[in-house]
């Protein structure tokens, strides 16, 4: 770890030369666990990482987090300041700016920060206490992790092989007349038992029947019913690193033939996303392959949503999979694909792969069935 | 619910009047439920709520999630605009922007925000498309949300009544050997059984040993030992509304006299906290009250942290209860008492409660014992 960190250490520093920007912000979170291996909550209590292009890291941390930060093995030095919950962080920001004058942050100074996940909490204490200029740290960021390394890509390989595991676990407990909450309940106790991470990436969506029309539909006490489609879009966690999968199954029975329809669409658009991400290709490329199956279908107008986004330490990370993304794929970019089609009051269809770009077409992670299957 | 909403609406734009602000923004979680009674998720693609001090509200949503939007029953008219994943959001922002015009929500106008919830996207986003004068709006939440009404206090006895049987049930699971996380696994397990909404408001703290020194560890590989202190700290929801509770117990045998003592402080001081909860009372009161105890225990200095935090829509929210802040409590204001002692390498205590404030004092909304228990 100590080489791993050291490593990002200094391709951060090189990325932040070149962006002309005097140091990187981190708040608690991914960026933070990524460059230092320590795990903060984004909570009240700002919590902030400095990365200077030339010198060592600054650190902000609540008083009661404090031994996370002195007990860690870090590779590189660093200087600190700590605020109890009476003091407040003002006087701590204030003291880090002092720390960071040497290494010419400050007035002025380009500072990155993540647009995505900083508040205007610890906005507003970097300005009053630094008055920087403030960029967004996005490209630098996404330059660093949207290729994963050969130890990333084994903690996904891990985290979709308990996703899988987890789903393959809850299907035999599916009966006509279950809640979809009663049923998301089971694939969290079964993911969490399969061994994932005790902090999922995200609660799973159990959507049936005319909710499995809403991309993001939360669990509700609708029972299953025979002829329903049932959406189930669940994530698992190893070492930070995410899984996130959708599979659509038929309850108790065939659906109607327009929903058997689309799920070969959407199956096939599947299948096109994969195919397409090769080394080179934009971002758009994959959102159109897909897109181009389902919009041949006639059912164009009803996938409404992007084919995907990058996946790692993050949920929903860099490269967006969008149409007018032309951002060119590399090896070892992760992402999912995830196209759909969603009948307003009929029903949806999902089917969503976790993705490796591979030199002759993306790798899918996760290997479970894709054909249309009744469940209960 | 309708009518809820309608008098929510009312008394924000009172409180919007008397703050001189022309309006609130909220972005996707609590503030948005509240005042709308829609779930939307803090997700990379913004979503806005503006609420006018006079006049609609107006929403900037993402176009897969405007069924949501359209399919609500809300009791007031409102305006919104909507943006593709391809699009991006700014055109929705400038369009939302012209559909305030009307009520004066625009160019130097006083616009409140979240500064503990809205991210650096969505200032900008607002920045760049009303010209706005951003103020904290944490003020005028606080003073709507602070004390509940008798169904949210409802819904919070209801949470708290599902966290305690979760518990319940897992305690008889607990074994020396088990690791903390086999038992954060069967905790989380529990709480969706016995009927947890399906988003925990956060995965539990299982901390055993020296662990549990540490006030937020994440649950480890480590294994449950005899002697151990074993802290765990987990939640539950019930209709947006959140338990958060917290007992320590001692692992197939009692721990040394040292940790029993810190222990009884513990004890005692959650009691003072509790008995301190009067209307009228600061915030700042009640953190003495308990502080005062393990002071005098001789232990001050390993009581790291405030006694507890607001309680509701959020697992944190106002009001803080620190020991430098003056504002009264009032009746039916909610929060947690949890007074914690943490001895670097020989382990910690926390025992946690959710009190609503009482003509007399406290009321716990948890009864669980709060004897040093020994399990295993």
């Amino acid at each position: 770890m100590r080489e791993i960190l050291t490593d990002r250490l200094k391709r951060l520093q090189a990325a932040l030369a070149e962006s002309r920007l005097r140091a990187l912000s981190v708040v608690a979170g991914p960026n933070f666990y990524y460059l230092t291996g320590l795990s903060f909550h984004l909570s009240e209590r700002p919590t902030i990482g400095y990365f200077p292009a030339d010198g060592d890291p600054v650190f902000v941390v609540p008083a009661l987090e404090e031994t996370k930060l002195t007990g860690a093995d870090l590779p590189f030095g660093f200087q600190y300041a700590t605020y109890t919950d009476s003091e407040g962080p003002d006087a701590a920001f204030a003291r880090a700016a002092e720390l960071l004058v040497a290494t010419g942050v400050g007035e002025g100074a380009r500072l990155g920060v993540e647009m995505r996940r900083m508040r205007v909490m610890e906005l507003r204490l970097i300005e009053e206490s630094l008055h920087s200029q403030i960029a967004a740290a996005e490209e630098v960021l996404a330059g660093l992790r949207a290729v994963k390394d050969p130890a990333e890509l084994g903690h996904m390989r891990a985290a979709v092989a308990i996703a899988q595991a987890a789903l393959t676990a809850t299907l035999p407990h599916i009966r006509v007349g279950m809640t979809e909450r009663e049923l998301a309940a089971e694939l969290t106790a079964q993911t969490l038992r399969a061994g994932s991470d005790p902090e999922l990436p995200f609660a799973p969506i159990v959507a049936s029947g005319p909710n499995s029309s809403l991309p993001h539909a939360f669990p509700t006490e609708r029972r299953l019913a025979p002829g329903d489609l049932l959406t189930l879009d669940w994530g698992a966690a190893s070492h930070g690193y995410m899984a996130d999968l959708t599979r659509t199954y038929a309850v108790a029975e065939l659906p109607t033939v327009e929903l058997q329809r689309i799920y070969g669409l959407v199956q096939g658009a599947n299948a096109a996303g994969v195919a397409a991400a090769r080394p080179g290709v934009a971002c758009a490329d994959v959102d159109a392959a897909a897109r181009r199956v389902i919009a041949d279908g006639g059912y164009g107008e009803y996938f409404v949503h992007r084919v995907g986004h990058g996946l790692g330490l993050e949920g929903h990370e860099d490269p967006s999979m969008h149409g007018r993304n032309d951002t060119p794929l590399a090896l070892g970019m992760t992402f999912t694909v995830e196209p759909g089609i969603y009948l307003p009051e009929k029903g949806g269809v999902r089917i969503e792969d976790d993705v490796v770009v591979g030199a002759d077409g993306g790798i899918s992670l996760s290997d479970l069935d894709r054909d249309l299957r009744v469940v209960a």
